[in-house]
């Protein structure tokens, strides 16, 4: 659905099962007719266009990808901003993770979100399914070099705040002053690698209990999110 | 390393493969050589004991459960706190996201997760392991009844405060002066069930962009448990 309401989004083929076709809400419904030609087939015929073990509901929709992104392209994606948030993933792996982050950028704001194009997954699949929509509206940046797309973003103006459990600073203390930040975020099991922690102005951390080592990632950049939110709020 | 550590957990073996035994971290060595019989066996041993299919690194614990709490054992488990938050569930099913939401309870000093005994994923496997040895810490109370263990909370002083996108008030106002809170989230796409909503003393949301519908279960948890840790330390 969110597809199919993002203007930027070239749709080249809309298929549906035939129970799905007769089982639309209301809303759904005027989304899917808004496009000119749906195909209704059985559901084996579905099947075979996905791929396999997909997890669908009914729909299958062949589209075109959306424009790719450059970190070139930050300034122009934020300009006009007064303070903007975009964040940066060093070797989150996990696809449910990759979506989840990204469903919680669209929620709170966040401008884009970077990610080695090494390592980590593709904008597909699980990975679409967990964003939840969130692939149509956050631009998601793949780049060679993230120690270089750091530097990047010193250049453009970004304070870059490394989330770190052995930071000394709280998050909401270290983003105190920065009109524009870059949230660093690393694997869970090995946090930020060395080269990528040397590339941050600031460390944060979120204050969670001794009673554990770490949260999940995509948890972590919830909150962290969030944060930057209620400080754009705030002012 | 959490099960081993926690001295309520009562360990009947402890098993491991061979090279795990020899590439073991330090802190690890301490924790497995303070228990008494370590087992050493081929790769193929260590499997035959685990369930097919299950993600291991090398270790295998044959444990009692823990101590299973009840709705009555609260007022016990939230004695001598000023101000004590559990967490209700209400039909969060994916063992994912329920293991997530208790580490993010260790984090953040939630005091209990209550879920509702049917339809809720065993305390075992991906639950576990998502939750990354806070299952060790965080009491996880099965209940039969959901509506009568929120009548329970109500009894025990407990403001009832469900997560729901559509409420008036944002979740930190909603909370505001509540000393004893439980927090009641929903299924990622239903939300709260009727019933379960009609006992909830407030609403709160979290403030996200109309760009989204909602965010992933254990990120709004996330979310929710880091402003009621906040609230706290504001005190």
């Amino acid at each position: 659905m969110a597809a199919l309401q993002n203007p930027k989004r070239k749709i080249k083929r809309l298929v549906l099962s035939k129970s799905k076709s007769q089982n639309l809400d209301d809303e759904a419904r005027d989304i899917i007719n808004s496009f000119g030609s749906i195909e209704i087939v059985p559901p084996d015929q579905l099947h075979a266009l996905l791929p396999e073990n997909a997890i669908h509901q009914g729909i299958a929709l062949q589209a075109n990808p959306l424009h790719a992104y450059d970190i070139e392209d930050i300034p122009k994606l934020t300009e006009n901003q007064s303070s903007t948030s975009v964040a940066v993933l060093d070797q989150v792996t996990d696809p449910h993770n990759v979506g989840a982050i990204l469903r919680s950028a669209a929620a709170f704001g966040i401008s884009a979100v970077i990610i080695p194009d090494r390592h980590s997954p593709p904008i597909t699949g699980v990975l679409a399914r967990s964003a939840s929509g969130a692939v149509e509206t956050v631009p998601l940046i793949r780049v060679n070099n993230l120690a270089r797309a750091l530097d990047k973003l010193e250049e453009f103006g970004f304070w870059r705040i490394g989330m770190d459990g052995s930071a000394e600073q709280e998050l909401d203390d270290a983003v105190k002053g920065a009109a524009k930040v870059a949230l660093i975020l690393g694997s869970e099991g090995k946090g930020l690698r060395r080269l990528t922690a040397e590339k941050c102005d600031l460390m944060g951390k979120l204050p969670i209990s001794s009673q554990i080592e770490s949260l999940n990632v995509s948890n972590a950049a919830a909150i962290a999110f969030y944060e930057m939110a209620r400080r754009l709020g705030k002012q």
